[in-house]
């Protein structure tokens, strides 16, 4: 068994080549900009833990972390565009860089090329796969166009931002977890469950995540605290805090939200501490979690092969107590 | 065997379906939207022709022209937005109507969905056609790209013309039929001169089209005759004439190009006649047309099952003489 921080490390060395021919260079050069950018590998890295619950990694894991990598990287290349973004990991994102016809086009063939990766998975396992493949995919494009359809939304209900942020986010890391599994020979059962293990993690993080842009210690959290706040994004925090708000906070938090003062964010935490939604989000957090402790633990193989699992999770989601 | 026009009234009505789901319909709506436009349906009922030229049209074949359409409108999609088109099919383009992003996202989605049908084929043919398919879709991009670069481009040689254009439009046509025949269980052999057939009947058709867009009977070609010319477009008729031409002829083409007189249609024509570009334009599209046909003959099947495709060629290409 090998931990998440080695195949971090196995899957960044194998994946450092060229994805694109060299020519032509206007549409090739910026897809190998982009991936040279580097990143987290996360996704492929967990559907390689995938494989290895169910057996050892077989190099058509490889190829299908491959093309879990490059389809996030295209998603990250035209999101970019759509969110006008002019940074990611600290350099200029692609539209920024070539142009938004060059990034539209360049994100089309990072897709396509996912395919192609795709496509060297044995044919006993393929058609399962690009099921799941194809289904992830479209979901992950349904939570970006919901993502933009609720900025210009002012009755975003929490429910609907947990949808949301599933299909963004979740979703992806779920699947790739399972399709590695797939490849392992894991049955549908145990196959659910993995999922499951994936999707709950994965919003337990995206909780983390507001929540330390809002509470995190910024010398620990490396973000700027409070951007959330300061471009009042729709967050688990801000969403429950409309919820349970009393009418005299509601109207406190939509002045802050339309008059941006100076102290808006350390007024804005203060109300959200007044409505406990720092212990409410911790809590749900930890409820996430749990749920998703619980499906690994319903995994039917031996808690030797679950150990990478476990600390993945435990590396990923900080606990309080 | 079924002629073009059957096969085309067959797909059509099998196509006019809803092939994104409702929800989210600030998503999918404009998918459909664009699907409704309609379309020629040219390379789907390519891929059930290749189909037929060796068996039964097996339902599979439908999966796959399915497929092969949905691709094709996702490049419109997306050409749309990097042309700043305002119509296509004389309706507003996605981009237009919905936004630059629902637009792209539209495209990207409407993609994944033609990778759907595709995963529906025989899972023993499944790799072989999905090679072609993602070969074909990166050679798509290229040829937009390589479009893109010639615009801004003074110096560009006609055998890159020729490389862009049968990038753009011919490898489309001529891996539809491929693919179509390989569901067939067509031989590699066969395989090939069915590919070149598409590809070379792809190329005249474009030269005709170029030709018909300077010399057409405007009644007949139903296009603004001499849009190309006003546009500067860089045809086959314009970078041959540039090649042709004597340095006063080159300096009236340059001049017209720059100045855009109200007689520059007319004067642009009487250069191309003055260097014979329209009898060489014709020549070449019969080089083309008799290459395809060639490749076409070579195939190793009774010349029964060869007459819809060479009533095909007929249609789409008009003969002088």
């Amino acid at each position: 068994m090998h931990s998440f921080n080695e195949l971090v490390k196995d899957f960044a060395a194998r994946f450092d080549v060229a994805h694109f021919p060299t020519s032509p260079a206007t549409l090739y050069e910026p897809g190998n900009y982009f991936l040279r950018l580097g990143g987290k590998r996360i996704r492929p890295v967990m559907c390689l833990m995938g494989n290895e619950l169910f057996d050892e990694i077989l190099p058509d894991a490889y190829e299908l972390a491959t093309a879990i990598e490059l389809f996030h990287n295209f998603t990250l290349v035209h999101d970019d565009i759509m969110d006008a973004a002019p940074l990611r990991r600290g350099m200029e994102t692609v539209h920024k860089k070539y142009g938004d016809s060059v990034a539209l086009l360049c994100g089309d063939v990072m897709m396509i090329r996912a395919y192609d990766y795709l496509n060297k998975i044995h044919t006993q396992y393929l058609q399962r796969i690009m099921y799941l493949f194809n289904k992830t995919a479209r979901e992950v494009c349904e939570g970006q166009q919901l993502d933009m359809d609720f900025e210009k939304r002012n009755d975003v209900q929490l429910e609907e931002y947990l949808h949301m942020i599933s299909l963004k986010t979740s979703v992806l890391l779920a699947a790739s977890l399972q399709m590695g599994s797939i490849l392992g020979g894991a049955s549908e059962g145990n196959c659910k469950h993995i999922y499951q293990f994936g999707l709950n993690l994965g919003i337990a993080f995206q909780i983390q995540d507001d929540y330390l842009d809002a509470f995190g210690d910024p010398e620990k959290f490396g973000k700027d605290v409070g951007g959330d706040i300061r471009q009042n994004k729709k967050t688990f925090l801000l969403l429950h805090a409309l919820e349970v708000a009393d009418a005299a906070q509601k109207v406190e938090i939509e002045k802050l939200m339309t008059e941006n003062p100076a102290d808006k964010v350390s007024k804005m935490l203060a109300i959200f501490k007044a409505c406990n939604v720092d212990i409410w989000a911790n809590a749900l957090k930890e409820k996430y979690l749990q749920t998703a402790l619980q499906h690994l633990e319903d995994i039917a193989v031996t808690s030797t092969r679950k150990a990478p699992l476990k600390e993945l999770a435990a590396f990923l989601i900080q606990r309080e107590h």
